[in-house]
Formats: C-alpha cells, sequence, structure tokens
C-alpha cells in the first residue's frame, strides 16, 4: 500500500440498502487498520456540499453491522450535477484535507463520482448498494440478498391467506427498471406467473397462463409483478383487467412498497459489505480510483466506473425456464 | 362430561388469521382426548351446505401448530344467510351425524351460528378468529398478537429507510372498524401520530403536531393509520393533503395489505388457540351451546353469543395518552 | 402531578430481557413530557456507587425501542449489598441532586431497591424486567413474551431437523426457578412432554409417556425441559437415562442458551413497556415509592416492593392440562 | 431430452438441510414438466432397500417450497454400505420400474450413489444437500446459506445479552470438519475471534488477542468456533482455559445446536434448489449419469461423484483477512 492519501471520505447516496452501515463499518475499519483518517459524510453529496463532516475511528462503527438503513442518511442531489455543485463540493473536501471518497450508492451516485473525477482528478471509488441489483460489474448489490428474503418472507404469508381462500394475488415489487427481484422471488415464492420488464408475456397469454393453472387444481395464484413491468399502465390496472376477463378467482393486489428497502442484513450482505469496504479503501490506497468495486464469480473485482453505468445488468434467463418448470 | 354429542364438526370461517391451524388442532385434538368423533369442514359455513366433511383424527392436524391461514380453508357465504341455505346445512350435517359444532371465525359467522342454533336448537361454541381483535369478550381475537408484531416489524423496516431519507411515512394498517392494531402498533414501532376510527384528531391538528415533531429535531416520522379511520377519505389523500400543507418532509404511503393476515402464530397465539380449542369442545360436551370463548382477566371464559356480537370491542383509551408521551 | 422531585435516575440491573430500551426510553420521555431531569445511570447499583450518571432527554433514546439488550447496561452489584456501597450510592445520587430511581430489573433487584428506601427514605420505583416471568405481582414481566417467541420460533426449527430423523430432543429453556417459559413454549410447540420445577413428572412417567407417543405412531417428539427442572440432575444425564430405558428413538440435547435473552422486542413488550415507564415515572411524580408497576387484569397496576418480592409468581396449571390433552 | 427414462426416483438422505424440500418439489415438477413418472423414496437408502416409494405429482409438493426438514423424511443407512444391502435397493427400484435416481444428500449418500452406480450401472445424479458446504464441486450447498442467517441471527441476540453485560461468549456452531459457517458468520456478526479447523490461531494467541481488545475499549466480545475446531478439546474447555488465563471478562458458553439445521429456507436456498433440481433430472434424461449438480460461477454446471466426494471445498481465506481488519 502506498498510503499517500491520509483522510478518506465514505458516504452513502441514492435510494437506501440493506448492508449500507455494514459497508460503512468495513470502510472505516480499514481507515483504521491502515492507519488512515476516516471522515463519515453525511447525506451523500449534499454533505459533501456542506461540508458536513464526522471523524469516525474504529468505535464509531460499533453496533451497525446488523443494521438497516444508514447511520451517515442518504439523499439524491441536485446541486451537484451542476459544477457549481461540484466545485463547492471540492473546496469542502480539500478545506477538510479529505482525499479519497468511497461513494456507496448506485448507477446514479457513480456517474457523479465518476464526472466530479474527472473535472478535479479526485480519488473516488465506488460501493453497489442498492435493493435493485441494476449494475453491471457485480453479481449481487449490497441488500439485494436482504431484500430477496424479506420479499419472500411478505409473499409466503399472502400465500397463507390466499390459498385460505382461494384468491389470486397480484404482488408488486420493488426493482425499478430491472426483473432481478421480481424474477427470484416469484421463483423462490413458487409465484405462478412472473411479470418483469425484460419480457412482455402480454396480457392474453397471462390469462390464459391463470386459467390454465386454476383448472389443473390450484386454489390460489400469486402473480409477482415488478414495478418496471409495462404489461399493464399498473398492477391496479392489471388486477381489474383478470377480473374483467376471467371469473375463477377473487383478485387481491398488494404493493410490498419500502418495508423491502430495510431491514436488518442478511449474512450474505453483511460479508459482500465487509469485503466490497476492505477492497474500496484499498484500491485507494494502491492509487486506484474512479472504480466500481464488485463480486464477480464469487471473487471482489474492480470495475471502471463507465462500465458499471452503462446500462444495466442482465437477469439470468435460465430462471424463466425454471419458473416455467416449476408452475407445470 | 356428559358426552352426549358424539360428531363434532369444526370449521373456519371469514376472514383467516393466524393460529386458525392451532386452533383446529385443539378441536380435534380435545375431541380425540374424550373419545368423540371430529369432522373438519371446509370452507366455512359453504363447506356445511355442500357437506363437504372429513374425519379427522389426532394425527391428522401433525404439524400445523406453527402454520399460517387454515387447512380447512375459509370463506364468506352469503347463501348461508338465506333459510333455504341453513336449512340445507342442517341436513347435511344431521345426514353426517354432526351434533354439535365449533366455529372458528368473527362476529359475522358468530351471527349465522347464533341464528342457526336458534332456528334447529344446533349445539354451537364459537372461537373469535381474526386479526382485527374487534370482538366483545375477550381481550384477545386469535391472530391479533402475530398480526401486532409482523405490522410492528414491518414498520421497523421502513422506518430505517425513513430515517436515512428524512421522510414522513403514512403506513396504513388493518383493523376494520377498530384501531386496535393501529393503536398497539404506533405505540410499539414509536409513531409519531396514530390516526385510528375511534378518534377524530382532524387535519390541522395533524398537521400541527407533525410541523411540531420536525420542529423538536426528529428527522423522520411514522403516521400510522387504521383502514376504518376516516380523518381523509384515504391514506393517498392523506398524503396529497399533507404534502400541500407541510413542505418539510418528503411524503410517502405504504399499504401493507394482506400479508398482516399470514404468517407463523406467535406463541401468545399457539397457546391461546390451544386453550381456546379445548375450552369449545369441553363447553359442548357439558351441554353449553351458543357461546364464544374468550379470554378476559388471562382467564378462559365464554360469553353469549349475542353479547359477543353487539357492537365491538373499545380500544384501551390509556394507550392514546400513552403515545402522546412518548412523543413528546 | 406534585412534580416535588426534580431529577429521576433510570437504571437496568441483574439479567437483561428484551424490552428493558423501550422501557428505559419511557421514563425518559415521561420525564421529558412532565419537564423533569432524567438521568440514565450505567450498569445498575454499580454504577450508582460509581456515580456513572448520564443526562438525557427525549432524543437521548431515539431508536431504541425495538433494540433488545439495553443501553445503560446492566450488572449485578454484590458491593451494593453492603451497608456501605447503599451509603455511597445515597452521596452519589444526593451529589448529583437525582431525588427518585427507577429500577428496571428483576426481583434481586427490587430487594435492593427496598432496602436502599428503607434506610434514606429515597424514593424508589420498580418495572419489573426479566424473561423469567417470576415476578408477583404482574401477569407479564418485560421480556417474557419475546423469549417465549424467540424460543418457539428455536424450536420450531428443531422440529423441521427432529421429524426428519425420528429424533427424540431434550430441549433446555430458560426460566431459572419456574417453568412459566417452559409451559408456554411446551404447548405452543406442540412438545410432547415439558418437564417444569413445579412437577416432578418422574422418570418412569417420563419413559412411559415417550413410549405411548411413539406406539401411537409420532415419528419424532421434543420435550421442553426448563433450567430449574429437578427430574434429572440435568438435560445432559436425562439425555442419557432415557437412551438406557428406550431404543425407540435416537436422542438429542439441545440448550438454547442466552440467545433466549436477545432479539427486538414483541409489539407486546414494547408496548407494556411503555405503559410501565409512564406509570412508573407518575408514580414517583405523585408521591409513591417503594412500589413496582405491574400488569394486572391487563391494567397497569402497582404492587408494594414487599410483596413483589415475596415468593415466585405462579404457573398456570390449566395449561399443563391442556398440554396432556394435545398430546393425546 | 431423450426421455428413455420413465420413472425417477427421489430421496433425501444423510442430515437433513433446509432447501431439501424445495429441491424435492423441483425434481418432482420437472419429471411431471416433461412427462416422467416420479417417485418419492421415504428416509433414504433405508427407504430404497425397504420399497418405501410414493408416487408424486405436480400437485404432491404444494406448499412444501417453503419449508425445512424433508417430507420424504432422512436416514443415514449402514445397511447400505454392504453389497447384499445395495443388491437389495436394487432389486427394490428395478421391481418399481425406477430407472433413474435423484439423490439429495451430502458425500456420504454421493458415494454410495457412485458405488451403487458402478455395480449396477443405475442411472444417478446428485444435489448436494448440506448446511456444511463441505462438498467440492459447488460453491454452495443446499441450506448453507439459510444456516448462515439462522446463527447470523442468533449471534446477534446473544449479542445483545453480551454487550449489555460486557461478557465474553463462545459460540460453537456447525460445519463438520470445516470452517464455512464459522468464518462466514464470524464476519457477518462482528465477532471477535473466528476458530476454524483450517487455521490454528493457538492458544495463546488467542488470549492476546482477547485482552488486546478488551484493552481497545471493547466491552464484550464474541467468539465463533467451528464443531471442527481443534483448538481446545471442547469450547466448554476453551471456557475454562481463558478464564483461568485472563479475568477481563465474564466468560458464557452457547453452543447453537441443531436449531441450525432447520427453518425455512432463505430466497437463495429456494432458488438454488429450483435450478438443481432441473438440472439433475433433465442431465438424467440427456443420458448423464454419477455427476453432481453445483453452482460454480453463478452457473448450474454438473461434477462427476469421484470429484465431488474427494477432499473437502477450501475456504475464502480472503474472510480470514477480512475478519482481521474488521477486528482492529
Amino acid at each position: 500500500m502506498s498510503k499517500t492519501l491520509k483522510k478518506i471520505g465514505v458516504m452513502t447516496s441514492g435510494g437506501d440498502s440493506p448492508g449500507m452501515n455494514a459497508a460503512i463499518r468495513a470502510v472505516v475499519r480499514t481507515c483504521a487498520y491502515h492507519e488512515i483518517e476516516c471522515y463519515g459524510i453525511y447525506r451523500g453529496y449534499e454533505g459533501v456540499m456542506e461540508g458536513d463532516f464526522v471523524k469516525m475511528d474504529a468505535r464509531s462503527v460499533k453496533g451497525i453491522i446488523n443494521k438497516g438503513g444508514t447511520v451517515l442518511k442518504s439523499a439524491r442531489s441536485k446541486a451537484f450535477r451542476t459544477k457549481e455543485g461540484r466545485q463547492l463540493a471540492y473546496e469542502k473536501l480539500t478545506e477538510a484535507g479529505i482525499d479519497g471518497l468511497v461513494v456507496i450508492g448506485g448507477d446514479g451516485s457513480f456517474t457523479g463520482a465518476m464526472v466530479f473525477n474527472s473535472e478535479f482528478d479526485f480519488p473516488v471509488m465506488g460501493i453497489p448498494g442498492t435493493i435493485d441489483n441494476d449494475i453491471v460489474g457485480t453479481t449481487h448489490t449490497l441488500g439485494y440478498d436482504t431484500a430477496l428474503n424479506t420479499v419472500v418472507e411478505a409473499i409466503d404469508k399472502i400465500r397463507d391467506t390466499a390459498s385460505s381462500h382461494n384468491r389470486l394475488f397480484f404482488v408488486e415489487v420493488m426493482g425499478r427498471d430491472v426483473g432481478h427481484i421480481a424474477l427470484n422471488v416469484g421463483v423462490g415464492a413458487g409465484a405462478e406467473e412472473i411479470l418483469i420488464p425484460e419480457e412482455d408475456l402480454g396480457l392474453d397469454r397471462l390469462i390464459d397462463s391463470l386459467k390454465r393453472s386454476k383448472a389443473s387444481g390450484k386454489s390460489s395464484s400469486i402473480v409477482v409483478v415488478a414495478e418496471g413491468d409495462k404489461i399493464g399502465k399498473n398492477v391496479f390496472e392489471l388486477k381489474d383487467y383478470v377480473e374483467e376477463n376471467m371469473t375463477e378467482y377473487e383478485v387481491r393486489v398488494s404493493v410490498l412498497g419500502h418495508m423491502q428497502r430495510g431491514g436488518s442484513p442478511s449474512c450474505f450482505d453483511r460479508v459482500l459489505a465487509s469485503r466490497m469496504g476492505v477492497k474500496a479503501v484499498e484500491s485507494l490506497l494502491e492509487g486506484k480510483s474512479n472504480y466500481m468495486v464488485g463480486l464477480k464469480d464469487d471473487i471482489i473485482q474492480i470495475t471502471p466506473f463507465d462500465q458499471a453505468v452503462k446500462g444495466k445488468s442482465k437477469i439470468n434467463k435460465e430462471l424463466l425456464r425454471v419458473s416455467d418448470i416449476m408452475t407445470v
């Protein structure tokens, strides 16, 4: 390690996700291990521009590895998208002597970091923190595994009541423009259909499939709908359409909502956060910049920001086939 | 025990709730213990009228004490509200030799049982199964305690993300016309305000309270809204109103929905179900009829159906005051 | 409220239990509500004697209602059992201007408070915090309900593997000298036998019962053993005895241990903690002293310390019978 | 698919693990999808030799994807290790017309399958089901991810009480001869030390490390001990040794035990089970035999049995370093 850096700042930015606290802890402790100072920055880029920093040592992050949310709070910043905002950010960081930055967030946050780096040659590393798993360069984003478990447990509960009443449930899950969450929880919860933005099943085939499922002896059905799905304008309209076109079921809708973003992180997410935090700091210390750390083939590797923010990570199409087979 | 009864039928009726399976198990095993035959009836009164019965013994209910939903399925029946429906039900029961009935359900189901009893002098006992806790004659209905835990855990997760982003969340919870769930989870999750049908806070005072809360240094707020609350037409309109009248927070809505009805019952609900099941069967065997079993002062006691279905159980107003103090 | 008190101290003492943090929060906020100063005292009576106090306001207890353990830490103190220790404690409290004390703990802690009160006429109130539920004057101690759920969930998991392998499990649960936890989780988890200190089943009858259970077609069995049970010298010796005297099962032992004391409190415990905290502070403000707050007939009531520490609360014998019937 | 096979048998063998039911479901439904008959075999090889088979169709496996344990039950078989036992097994399978076998279990079960295949040229495929993750040829065995979460949640609870009392806890976790579980939960739960069979820390260095940790201001410590660790003869002796050699902490032991094998599978394990079940059946249909399905680089791939049963999968040594850094 060259250790030319003296003070590293860490922040969480964009939507929060379980494991962000574990990643903050890992960044702070890796700094302590390498005897580098570490500053926490509140509310993402907003806090950078306001100079809202707090010095953190190994003990500051005690007892947070298992907490949802982020102790540094998060925000989306419009001001940082302006040249003036970034100039101000640079001044605040320089003033505080911070000479390297770890950004825990999603692709929007990384784009900001990349622009900032290009303008001020400021060392930045990213840790992908989002439940949506929509980022290229890592098989798993921080919080994704936890969200899968949260959603599957919620659908298990809905299944209890669905099968007690022979009902059809449309369950809308998060995931922005990608179907990772929907596809995995659909398989994991044994959903009869999974509607994701990457595949257009079509309303007719949905109705056909549900009728076939009912005819085959199933008394209840769960259809998982990704929030980004385009089949119906939204999940309530979908319900109306189905009710008009088939009478076999009572139909209900459940929009799982923001509880999907919270909760104590899974063991996987805690371990991932720890590994990523170590790698992010040590990469900065090795003089690297402008990369995102990620998991590829179960190994922590780094990907240049410009690749990470280009496009969305692809779903595993094998799972669509697995789902089809499972709903035979 | 007189044991003049020879075959007891058991069913679940109306909305399902966690603990119903534990109650079915208790009814079946208490019959086995007293060497009475027991029949499970599918889909509530619908199944009675269809003669959809299954003989159950102690082993039939193996492994269900911890399962949500109801293995006997549940339904709401229009036909049973007619004289013809009830006549048919009587015939089917008589045909099968069933001479006593345990109905696990809510006040609607008990009203049905009461009418049926008055018409045919058929022995009936009720076990209150609903998450809403809205029934007179018991401090706790089956499933209520489990639902409180399910909701509090969901709000804990929402709190994670709310406090990461300085947001105000309106969380709509179940409870039909009463505020029991909202009031308890509001206190249990540390909500800033609790909106229940029993109390009209008024929109102005809500806004005042939220502004005061924000001014006192709170960075996020949770407002728990009972589904039966009348303050705004619904929770989304409430959100719009608040957004128009205060700018301190980003506002979000979460409608927890049907997951509140499912899940593995809490220890309390399993024990309660077991005690109620024993009492229901043994009351029938003692020649009693037309009562609901319930918990009063921690003792299992019985209440005549006509009292149980009259009105709704009252909320504990002490909790409103506790909530006020806690949000100082 | 007379409000002659100006500064109230709050501490947790003895074994910790879920809900202690919620109770601390309630005490602190009730003080804030009544505009009384509040001081947290670290490590129970140890901290009193060391003057280890921290001023707390409404914001100090933010975000702890759902956390297990106790932010004030807890301890058992030998020094406070001496006259010198209590003299020192009195001096430290007086020095800091603290003129009333809320002790969250078990009967040992209450005995200490009672002696301290009698010697120095110092106003004290107790909140029963222990998972064991062994205290007279309250149907529920803080943490008991949470522990029941923790244990039942653990036994559900053990049941999964027990029934996959036709095994007999002895599961030792906490509860000190009383059988409350064992009895309730035994019923709640569907245990075949429940061994508690209040009832001596006898080894012969245990063997008989297990043989009968096996003969009746059960493929696996769970026996819940209270840690205070006296049937065998300990649970491992019990295993040996059973293995020597019946060959029908493979036998395994699981001692659940300290995980029973932790975890996020149930909704019930959070609400109970809030109610008790309000009552404890307001009782002090009304000039009362030397009482424990408790739940009786679902109402928060107070009981003189000398009654609360006399003996152990009785188990509900009805549950023994319910368990017998359920294992028919 | 050649579909020369007509009847596939599926069984669970050895220690059970969460996800086995999901794998059974996947095997059964993949057979149904390809219009092959499927038979469930009870109690592993014991059931093969007894001809204890049950025909299963898509509906037979309804509602089991989220259940711990195995509906087919499991066993370890001595008789199958004899030539006579295997001869009998072959006859029973042939008699029933079963011409292919999917074995869900660990390396011992695969060795049995391999020998059986070599003797009778009987088509066999394996699915690795064990929480220990000790099998070569897959990065994840079925149940491992679930067990990690179960253990981490238990240690979180122990941490609550440990930090309330300034205690040192030795927590023994499962894993047989390998340290996968210990290492991951150690990092995930923020343990101060992790003792695994793959690394001999030595008692002196353990004491040093704990003293250093205490000196650095930590008030409590968790040491995770793999059951296969050799540092002390067992975890209780370890406790004694530490108590004799340092007085800074009260020391406690918790042996988590069999609850680690149970519980509802995580989303990851349910998806993995579904993918593995599809692959196992389709591999048989393609004429393959004597392979284990596994996850490598996030893709389902097959590994010859003889490679899978050779040695134990290696721990990720990077995690030892991450753990060191995190406990700075």
